[in-house]
């Protein structure tokens, strides 16, 4: 009840709805403060279903988890986010209702829907605000797509956000301070601040891959121009759309972040060592993060950390040279255990949460 | 009730505890949501005194404010950290004497004791930890130095984190998210997210003074060596000391931050430019904070801040320019009102919270 700020009554009233409604399940007493008997409930595992979807830069990932958030079936496809919010969302319903078939669900067995996208959301709305590269997007209200379609909650998170979610949910529940870092196409990052996500005032906090690259000139003419209209930017630098155009500069036939990843694993020399340098660039936007928020733990995720070693090889030399010793001391930096489900996973997280809210429980249970 | 997470029972428990001591008065009638009439309280302003003080770099500033956190009575020397914790905390208790005597206040009437210090704090504790500058403290935990003298709780924290707390409560309390830059002898931040401060996993947090400055290869051997002991870093290029360091090879007579700002008062071409060039270089660091984390509101303060509008300008000009636009649209960067104040009126905000929070006052009225 501390954590969820309801006095015992109350809690008690939506707890006994919810489990009308054949959502909980008790998970074992816990000890009690006021020498009543408690309890500790979760939602029940087979109550129903989430559909969740990640959208990244280049390629959308859907899932279908149950009520422990475990993911059941999932499918990932290449698809660009520049086709718009209609063929974007237009596919993943689709794949949506590719996933029910496979799994042998009913639609009114859909419990939340929970969306990622590749750029800053409205909290609360999941409005899409100001992206720097979802062309067509801007203002778009993404949970509107399914109101019609699913009678329950939909929501909408930045995908950087619900991968830091979903680490911090899965693996790092007891850490208070997560910093997760994405490299892949493009590059971003998610805050979870005293247990909780940090949004920032307009939804886009986390943004460290439109900051200027460490030690250049952003105003110099030689800054590579960035996919925000900005030059300079990290992910101009390090992101792999920017890895592919300097293969492909340099003579190689890579087309997408996927490409570089295989000629990377292939020991193509030119892209080594191209990585490892992203490692180092990305390393010094890290650490000045590291230094501002002082996280215990930094999770690294997305396509060009899983490819080998070497990225994260940079981002730890550098985060640990570079920041406090007061701030690396007790650091831990991994690559994302959840890998390329990190997202649907925090997005499976994100609805359970939303199940739980008050706000929620009393329009769908009154 | 929410705001606390205590159950309206175990709440009225206790302020009924602390209106028998006499530390509460009724500040008017609020909605209540169950129904039972609910009341407004706080601290009553004349119920005692708290003992504040504000150590920099380079002075120390101690003051007298009653129990609405007000200051009443306030002294200001020079004296440096580096005197270590005997020396300049023996200083803080007799200017806490004077101050009393000045106000006419027994010591009984001391109901907290609040202290900032130029380096990061054990959250809890209140000891200092691998502080850069603060030669002699490392270790030390600074509310022990109290304890025997006075019979109330004793807190400690980051100087610049009090700085942030003072702006938020005082000035911008329905923000959620502010930054806090303070540009002295040294340079630092204090974050307030989500309404609390954030102080990290070790109390790290907020140190913007010693990430590189950008554009600057730090292992280079013309980067300059920062008190740190690294190289590089924003406060060796932008914080006060610094500037002492260029004008004095500049061949001007400077020794202390004051210096340097009476010399930009006085109109010197010198000074002028290296403090405009330092808002430039400071204005970085910042628009990355700003990227990172999304505030809506942006303080500056600290001397060099106060000597005129060079370095906000600077730090304007940047901020405005590096960071998205997203994080920027809303965003509104301001001199600290507060001004020297800041530091002790946080100071006197922590106690005050420390006197309303449960383990406190179970403590002290059991």
């Amino acid at each position: 009840m501390a954590a969820t700020g309801l006095s015992r009554s109350t809690m008690a009233t939506r707890l006994e709805a919810l489990g009308e409604a054949g959502y909980l399940e008790v998970s074992g007493a816990a000890d009690s403060t006021g020498g009543r008997p408690a309890g500790s409930f979760r939602l029940r595992r087979d109550a129903g279903v989430l559909l969740l979807a990640d959208i990244g830069g280049s390629h959308v990932h859907t899932a279908l988890a149950d009520m422990g958030c475990d993911v059941l079936v999932s499918h990932r496809r290449d698809l660009s986010v520049a086709e718009g919010p209609d063929v974007v969302l237009g596919q993943v319903a689709a794949d949506f209702r590719r996933l029910l078939k496979d799994a042998g669900e009913p639609a009114d067995r859909v419990r939340g829907i929970g969306i990622g996208v590749p750029g800053p959301v409205e909290a609360g709305t999941g409005r899409v605000v100001s992206p720097p590269i979802m062309t067509g997007w801007d203002g778009y209200t993404v949970p509107d797509f399914f109101r019609g379609g699913y009678d329950c909650p939909v929501l909408a998170d930045k995908d950087t956000n619900l991968m830091a979610l979903g680490e911090h949910r899965v693996n790092w529940p007891d850490r208070r301070h997560l910093l997760f870092v994405k490299a892949g196409t493009g590059i971003g990052s998610g805050l979870v601040l005293g247990g909780a996500l940090h949004h920032g005032s307009q939804g886009a906090a986390g943004d460290i891959g439109h900051i200027p690259a460490p030690g250049l000139d952003e105003t110099s003419p030689d800054a590579p121009v960035c996919r925000c209209g900005n030059s300079g930017c990290l992910e101009a630098l390090a992101g792999g759309w920017a890895l592919v155009r300097d293969l492909t500069a340099a003579g190689h036939d890579v087309a997408t972040t996927d490409d570089v990843v295989a000629l990377v694993r292939s020991g193509n020399g030119d892209a080594v060592r191209l990585l490892r340098q992203a490692g180092r660039l990305l390393g010094q936007g890290v650490a000045d993060a590291v230094s501002l928020l002082n996280p215990s733990i930094l999770v690294v995720g997305g396509g060009l950390a899983h490819a080998q070693e070497h990225l994260i090889a940079g981002i730890r030399e550098v985060t640990y040279r570079r920041s406090l010793p007061l701030a690396t001391r007790d650091l831990r930096v991994v690559l994302s255990p959840l890998g390329t489900r990190a997202g649907v996973t925090g997005a499976a997280h994100m609805v359970a949460d939303a199940l739980f809210d008050p706000a929620t429980v009393d329009a769908r249970l009154r």
